[in-house]
């Protein structure tokens, strides 16, 4: 497996971002993801009951279609609580999007991450359209990821190439997400392209799993967003040998997880006002969700958090945390190590004594930073 | 009802505290409360499955004994996660106060707050024991009310009077918490001594009402200690006609409920490092349970209290955090009023048409003065 630390565009894709003028900053914030032909798709949303408008069009059209061609995201308005005006203005983006592209609407999947309960300006969206799909490049790539980010101070981008026979497929993901939730902005994105020949029941299956080990285990502030979505595209350019759930899924699922905790573990490392990264292991537990609970109700711990800021080793507070987070851990069984807090990278483990199985869980310090990052005004 | 915002003892009761030692700082830290003769007992604990020596030894003697006479308490040292040690360390303390009050052990309850992990220090509690019991008083109280305290920065104590016929009835509480964690200190403590004539059954139940509508409706930062106790005792001095599930019943629930919420605002109000009192209170949902849920959804949220902190309204993370309570809520039903966030009580008002229970809850702003509290050295 090759690792590349850049985003590289697999066989058949384009990118480009722009600034449209969402942003009063004028940074760039609209991206499109394109391929050249219609893709297997698979997606996973946040779990928060209030839902940004993107997303409830996203999960309508995955209901009536099965392979999407282009996404298209803005930052610097979430598009959330925004009624049914919200549903219409994305709606809306992707039909504008539909005729630039001169493909069918319901090809079309749409994100957006920022200011929530505001109203989308979708007059900007409409006016820049023609410009984003007019430059649509494989090097717009560069543009695209810097156009989906709010307060993340630098691109979240990784790439993997493998071999399967002859041929080589390229997984690349782009993320954004500075903490959870940045001030005022919401929401981690994240967009994933491959060239790979793939069914979508193991595109599915493994982006599952992928979520499940990276993405969902790691927290900044413990604040689930409204937009939080992961969108990936398989359009089969690179045209190996069909992957299937028995036909090399574990060297796609396996590629593809390096991708996604990639991405994840740096948007812990931009996380807010962050001045150490923690991975917390939880090893002897009586199955990985157990595990993952253990550890996440450790790494939400304000008291923690801020003990490992002030370099403070405080055992005490990793004790409560273990217990407070339900699973039935008996005290004798219980065993912690910390690493040393003066560095900048810092590892917990605590084993359970309950079974086999372990999950890490990645977070960040709590600090006075992330208070003033917070506390100000949008 | 008369209200009483200092405490005062009900018949019957004596109390005391002195400085035993465990605090460096010379300060209380030994607290005995006693009832001339066996009271009626009803106790809650902390929901951690890590819990605290002295919660374990309460809960063994509260299996085979259903009547108590004293109630021993220090501070400074949780007598937590201290294994085999720790219990034997809590027995030998009742064992101690056992001989100097010349009442059987099983009449006795013990209750610790302070730095977890580490071994209670018996030889100076036993030292202490003959000179807490010999100077026990009516006014001891005031002493008790300090002893039992940690990080807080005044004592919390609350005292209710109400007739039944002929008699008065007295509930006096006094509590410790400085937010749910103090610096290496854990802990919510309560204690509520009644002279009241009432059932085991119908003490048991106004205490259960009690606690939830009050202890378990405040939250500071989320974290869950290994050491919360509420201990109430009723000894029935007053000599009052029976209280029972039948009778009398409610206006006694009422009394304690008023005791308890006042004392479970003012560990609120000495939130470490708050600058603002936040009420939050969630209208129109199925239950009590799920308007708290998603009341403490807001009031846990870094984001929100941040927010409050700067004094930057912030819709999009109230609605966020309304969402990821797991409440099945829909966008178009929600209300959410603030109060204007310049002044020191701030007040949140959700409505989720959903039915008609209602919940408030009360928490504090998060402000860099937390942290840095909580990343000392101890």
């Amino acid at each position: 497996m090759k690792i590349l630390k850049h985003a590289v565009l697999p066989k058949g894709f384009l990118a480009n971002g722009i600034a449209s003028g969402i942003k009063r900053s004028k940074k760039l914030d609209l991206a499109l993801f394109y391929s050249d032909v219609p893709a297997k798709t698979a997606c996973q949303f946040t779990a928060n009951k209030i839902q940004a408008a993107p997303i409830k069009v996203c999960l309508k059209h995955l209901k009536k279609n099965r392979d999407f061609q282009a996404v298209i995201v803005n930052s610097g308005n979430a598009n959330c609580f925004t009624g049914n005006q919200g549903l219409k203005d994305a709606e809306k983006t992707i039909e504008s999007l539909s005729k630039a592209l001169g493909i069918k609407r319901r090809g079309i999947l749409v994100a957006s991450t920022g200011i929530i309960a505001r109203r989308l300006p979708l007059a900007k969206i409409e006016q820049g359209i023609p410009e984003l799909v007019k430059s649509l490049s494989a090097q717009g790539i560069n543009k695209a990821k810097k156009a989906i980010t709010t307060t993340d101070t630098f691109a979240k981008e990784f790439t993997v190439k493998f071999n399967l026979g002859l041929k080589t497929v390229t997984i690349c993901g782009i993320a954004k997400g500075a903490g959870m939730i940045a001030p005022n902005m919401a929401t981690m994105l994240c967009f994933l392209l491959t060239d790979a020949n793939i069914t979508e029941q193991a595109l599915k299956k493994a982006l599952r799993i992928s979520v499940d080990a990276s993405f969902n285990c790691i927290t900044v502030d413990g604040c689930m967003s409204t937009n939080d979505s992961v969108i990936m595209l398989a359009n089969a350019a690179a045209k190996n040998f069909l992957i299937d759930m028995h036909k090399n899924f574990n060297l796609f699922s396996k590629a593809l997880k390096t991708v996604c905790l990639h991405l994840a573990k740096m948007i812990v490392q931009d996380a807010e006002g962050a001045t150490k990264f923690i991975q917390i292991k939880v090893n002897q537990a009586n199955n990985f969700t157990e595990a993952r609970k253990v550890a996440l109700s450790i790494a939400n711990s304000n008291l923690f958090k801020t003990a490992v800021y002030g370099e403070n080793p405080n055992f005490g507070r990793i004790i409560a945390s273990v217990g407070a987070s339900g699973v039935g851990v008996k005290e004798k069984d219980l065993k912690i190590k910390v690493s040393p807090l003066k560095k900048k990278e810092i590892m917990v483990q605590i084993s359970l004594s309950r079974g086999n199985a372990s999950a890490t869980v990645y977070t960040s310090d709590l600090t006075p930073e992330y208070i003033r990052i917070n506390a100000e005004y949008n």
